[in-house]
């Protein structure tokens, strides 16, 4: 068959009119609705790419229509037509995001390896050894993932206001992840030698670095509309957008200026002026919160308010990437482990036949803990992704309050690793063995009431934030309740029952592993259970009183009330 | 406001016959169009969740007329509800493949890191080292990406067919993940320990249960239709589906306990079995294409041929999944030596004071090398993952042959950090040091080669797979050429400049790492020149014959008149 060669011969001169008509429709579609498609939409539905193939096929009918001599012609026509249309290059951001989620959610995780790799010694107690050698490790670990997260929070907003990219936005892109990946090193310099200048300096030049590739690419993106979100491209404030988010932006690396030369002068200063950067969002929304209490109503109110940029609790955070980046966080997480033991646990060959007969698996049940913490942090891992993914399944829109519970939610998924591998570290019996196991469950506590806390958050703005099911009263609600609170529950469970039988703290902590999975196959059974117990018990008396049985449901009654 | 408590309960009593009313829509929609709605689609559209947020706001509208009453009413009404749909557990499978394709991406790049921590020594030949140290671990790891991406395949194949999820599946799914993310563990055992039956045994009962839980999903899905694809859903011959997917899925286990007997009986046969597990796929298409030619005509015909299991090259792989593994593996490889930089290359506080006079840049020097390897080793990863996604911007259907090729190159590209580490490691002008620069310039060759023969594959079945703008005579055609084919020509380049100024091997090396970013931010401009220049040459001319400018197109040109 020739016409396959052919096809695109005269698609070549139609498309050139085609492309830009389409995007005239795009500007038209635009104004009229709200956000007619965003560009994660078009990027899947893309896998057919149903909108342009459609207005190529037209195109390709015309194939019948063909002279031979196109053969040459065909290729320098493209030529020509190719220099026309700087359109053509313009992208969905949708896969670039995910890969800057999966980058910077792998760099987020990264310093709990110093931390899970500290040797302890089986005779040493634990309680010392945590307090001497690991709180540097852990305050750096929560730093970065503070740090990183708080950057990851700027990309998204700096890509909701871009939301179509080309070449050239990619690759500063990638400059700026290249950065904020190498930010982790400097901050454990800062933590390893909090005396010395040179830890701080790279930290400000790098943020400095970042911020202004980032004012590159606003400058970039306002230089070409078509790249912009369609609410400001529609806008007539453009200016007043550019200068304001320029303004935002800028202000990080300008305060970094002046700490990297404070950190000359005069060094707590500083350091004062780094954390007051990371806060300064908190800090400004709290301020204008003050001021909008003393003085009343609204104090600076913008020309057509844009929902970026605003740093309101309430401030629309791309679900999509929160997902995103959860799912780095949780897939990193999960086999931390077994890049360890990969590396570690393959023994010698020659230690195998001099110490253990050349009998392998005698050889390898001296690793025999290490197997199970790594499929006991797996399946806890897991199963709270699990819980996260449902969720998220009934999340309509995440916010940046809920981005925050979610980011404390993945710094305390990160220490389960190290949790657990602690937990069949130490010799059966031993009060370090204990400390491990009550240790992880209270890492595992709080990662699950951060989600819990999530949905929470949530529940105040209900009718924003999520679906039907799951809002109070709705169907999902006593099942969604259910799924949040199992791993909070069987923690703090646990945790009291290792209290009191102290002796058998890690086959009680075995058996919850074990048990968990299976509680999760059968909790919408559970549920039904329960909720049909609770109605036999209270629905034939029919209490007209507010008293509902349900003990979390009726607290938040009346918060939900002064809240909307 | 009371009535954001109240809205729902009205909606409970609706959605119940509203949702199963959704569902039957669905499937007549599904029996109009061939493939409406991908869930994939859905899972994005959900942002906003629309369609189902549509169904519920006549239902809000409902909330005026209440009774006050309704308080401990709503929520046991709900109880009531619940019970009856098992429908509303049904989801999207989106986020599930997602985070099984960033556990697989991990685990295939996992054992890159027993081959980069090798330690050498200076004064040793590298020839030497590797010959006797590496390869059996260059071969480890590379088995472990294939066997790793062939279990991924299987994945991507059994939830083409189960298209929607509930929790159930969620939870089966995440189990045969971690007896994935164990197989590379089980694989390093056999690799270092060839003589004894235990690592067979224990991938052979990974690979068992792995099948098993695969089976059960497949019964699962068969047993509720509303979660298959809906092309098998409309079928008629569910039941043969049924049959021939289990056939096809339980075939590796079978295999597999075929090859655990003999493990114990006679050890290398039990390898040829395994061997043959691996290429079944390909060996079975062989056969069948001999069969055909001999024969002539297609042998085995099914009712209705579905494009699942065929193992046929042109099979579709969902083109999200192989960008999303993709991105998994461009992302751990590109942070693969930041993770070793921020655990090892902190230097001692002690070790500061004695031997550097408290000087940190000083002592920081040291590891110069090291922050240089990272910075060129993001930059090329990042660079090629550029290509991966320009290519993919434009390709509409990925085929089996198109995911080989990129397993080939994603493979090569897991290699990156380790050549470039392996770059700055030896002392300047040694001979080592010039095979390290060559090697990275193989590997670079080699990633970037796939990468062009991906795009080639495609061009064969263009129509299907490729967007008009790539297609041959397309307006992009000679820019993504340009964008596949640098780093091959740069590292060729590079390559035989190394030979020949073999003593500036290192500068040579670092020029192109400085070179190319900026190559790619003027690409485009490059190729305008480059096809001004050759229509300069050649337009005015206007020669007629076949012989196009063009070196690599007219090549194409016959061989895709005779595949299509």
């Amino acid at each position: 068959m020739n016409d396959s060669f052919h096809e695109s011969d005269h698609a070549n001169f139609r498309s050139a009119d085609s492309v830009s008509s389409v995007f005239a429709n795009k500007t038209t579609v635009a104004s009229c609705l709200h956000r007619p498609l965003t560009p994660h939409t078009a990027a899947v539905m893309g896998e057919n790419d149903e909108s342009e193939i459609i207005e190529h096929h037209d195109d390709e009918e015309m194939e019948k229509i063909r002279t031979p001599r196109n053969h040459s012609h065909s290729f320098l026509e493209s030529v020509t037509s190719s220099e026309n249309h700087g359109y053509s290059s313009t992208q969905s951001s949708h896969r670039l995001l995910a890969y800057s989620d999966a980058l910077i959610s792998i760099i987020a995780t990264v310093m709990i390896l110093p931390v899970a790799h500290t040797k302890f010694q089986d005779n040493e107690e634990l309680k010392q050894s945590i307090r001497t050698l690991l709180t540097t490790k852990v305050a750096v670990y929560l730093m970065t993932f503070l740090i990183v997260t708080v950057a990851w929070a700027a990309h998204i907003r700096l890509f909701q206001v871009i939301e179509r990219i080309d070449d050239t936005l990619a690759l500063l892109n990638l400059a700026c992840m290249m950065l904020i990946t190498f930010l982790p090193y400097t901050f454990s310099l800062m933590a390893t030698f909090p005396n010395d200048t040179l830890g701080i300096l790279l930290f400000c030049a790098c943020v400095m670095v970042i911020g202004l590739i980032q004012a590159l690419i606003v400058l970039y993106g306002f230089g070409r509309p078509f790249l912009l979100n369609d609410q400001i491209q529609m806008s007539e404030n453009q200016a007043y957008y550019k200068r304001r988010i320029l303004e935002v932006i800028m202000r990080v690396p300008i305060m970094c200026l002046f700490a990297s030369i404070f950190s000359i002068i005069f060094m707590p200063l500083s350091y004062v002026i780094l954390a007051v950067v990371i806060f300064l969002p908190y800090i400004s929304q709290c301020l204008k919160w003050i001021r909008s209490k003393a003085i009343g109503g609204q104090v600076e109110d913008s020309p057509d308010s844009v929902p970026f940029y605003t740093y309101h609790p309430s401030e629309p955070l791309s679900k999509e990437r929160v997902e995103a980046f959860s799912d780095g966080v949780y897939a990193i997480v999960a086999t931390l482990l077994i890049l360890d033991i990969c590396e570690d646990n393959v023994p010698d060959p020659s230690v195998v036949k001099k110490e253990f007969g050349d009998n392998l698996i005698v050889a390898l049940q001296e690793y025999g803990p290490e197997y199970l913490a790594y499929f006991g942090s797996f399946a806890t891992v897991g199963l709270l992704w699990f819980v996260h993914h449902s969720l998220f399944l009934h999340v309509i829109k995440a916010t940046r309050l809920m981005g925050l519970f979610n980011t404390f939610s993945l710094a305390f998924v990160g220490g389960l690793p190290l949790a657990y591998q602690l937990t069949h570290e130490f010799p059966k019996g031993s009060r370090n063995e204990l400390e491990a196991v009550q240790i992880s469950c209270v890492i595992i506590f709080f990662a699950g009431l951060f989600q819990l806390a999530m949905w929470v958050t949530a529940l105040f703005t209900e009718r924003e934030t999520l679906h039907p099911y799951v809002r109070y009263g709705g169907r999902e609600h006593a099942f969604m309740l259910a799924k949040l609170s199992l791993y909070p529950c069987v923690a703090l469970g646990t945790f009291v029952f290792t209290c009191i039988l102290s002796r058998f703290s890690t086959s009680i902590f075995h058996m919850m592993e074990i048990g968990v999975p299976f509680a999760f196959l059968i909790l919408r059974l559970l549920v039904r259970v329960a909720l049909a117990l609770i109605r036999w018990l209270f629905c034939p008396a029919r209490n007209d009183s507010d008293s509902v049985p349900v003990e979390d449901e009726d607290s938040r009654l009346p918060i939900n009330d002064i809240v909307t």
